[in-house]
């Protein structure tokens, strides 16, 4: 085995350990918590299904390998959940020492482009990016409304918190928009998420963090 | 919400389910069984790495999409085991019928597209479609290569049954036949597979069944 094949194959198989992280959100049946592996399949998936949806210049390939690696860094770092501040506070730095190390198994030359992809991502600064983060913030609110409210509920989120959190939706895909507010209108009529809009602070934290979950 | 948008997030949702359908292959640590959802997910992250390892003509795009959704069907005709002989009697049909209901969830375009890339993947007549089958061989040798024999160990496979399994690889993908081969060799030293030729009907049985899994 040549020694680029060989890393990409330990790349490979350190990757399966994304099925072991348990996110918030859990399934449509409410049955289990959902993985990191799991999530990033049904975005990915997602992306050439909702396409039609993604701002001008985005572009389908880019947009779905951003998805396929956006979580990877949680190998290391954890899920950390927007409403976790102490978490957050070092969430910046431990996934910048995960990216290094995960990612540092590759060969040079995928190493640069991955560390790219997720850096663009993270910085949402490309309407592949843009459209990416939507899409990560649109699936947990489907399996929410789905599940009977079921993270909003076990933590008191608010409408306000969840729609500052898929604000970007608004502009970046504005088809979606008036059907998201809908889902919420009718989450908040179900008993799935409280009507009280959240304090200032908590709800600006939230909408700065972009792989926080809910 | 047109009804564009309805149909499609009705298929999103529905697609949850793949995560709940399981394989019998194991994860890299022995722990549990993966499901499919996370198995197209990790094969779907192979395709961009592995790529230059595919044959000429195969397009990226298209391996991707083929491998997040190939395994959708599995919603309705779950995940038919190799060596299930009484199972892959009717696989076949139990499939094209999955196939029918839960594309045809989506907008007739969509449809159509799904339903055409999903047959592709089936009849391997593609350069694409010959890689993305690649890769969905190659990933289970992986993990029960890990896992110490998992799969194989617990149904007494033998090393011919798994080469006739993956031997479209050696002319699909030639540059990663040598270091299967040396896997397999791996294996059987270790005791993980057994070295006994498999019968000739079980083994042509296996290698005629794109979907197997082991």
């Amino acid at each position: 085995m040549t020694s680029r094949l060989s890393q990409q194959i330990q790349f490979v198989l350190e990757i399966d350990q994304l099925k072991q992280i348990l996110r918030q959100t859990r399934l449509t049946n409410g049955s289990r918590r959902e993985n990191s592996a799991e999530h990033s399949w049904h975005i990915a998936l997602m992306a050439p299904l909702l396409f039609e949806y993604a701002p001008p210049g985005a572009d389908l390939l880019t947009v779905v390998k951003m998805l396929l690696i956006h979580d990877l860094v949680e190998i290391d770092a954890g899920d950390t959940f927007c409403y976790d501040t102490a978490a957050n506070l070092d969430k910046a730095e431990r996934e910048q020492q995960a990216a290094e190390r995960i990612f540092g198994l590759l060969p040079p030359d995928q190493q640069s482009e991955l560390r790219l992809l997720w850096a663009e991502f993270e910085a949402q600064d490309s309407p592949s990016a843009r459209f990416a983060n939507d899409l990560d913030r649109l699936q947990p609110i489907l399996l929410n409304q789905q599940n009977q409210g079921g993270t909003w509920k076990a933590n008191q989120i608010t409408q306000a918190q969840v729609l500052r959190r898929v604000e970007p939706i608004q502009t970046g895909a504005p088809d979606l928009w008036p059907y998201l507010q809908q889902i919420l209108q009718d989450a908040v009529a179900a008993g799935y998420l409280l009507p009280d809009p959240a304090s200032p602070a908590t709800a600006s934290f939230c909408a700065s963090s972009t792989r926080s979950r809910y």
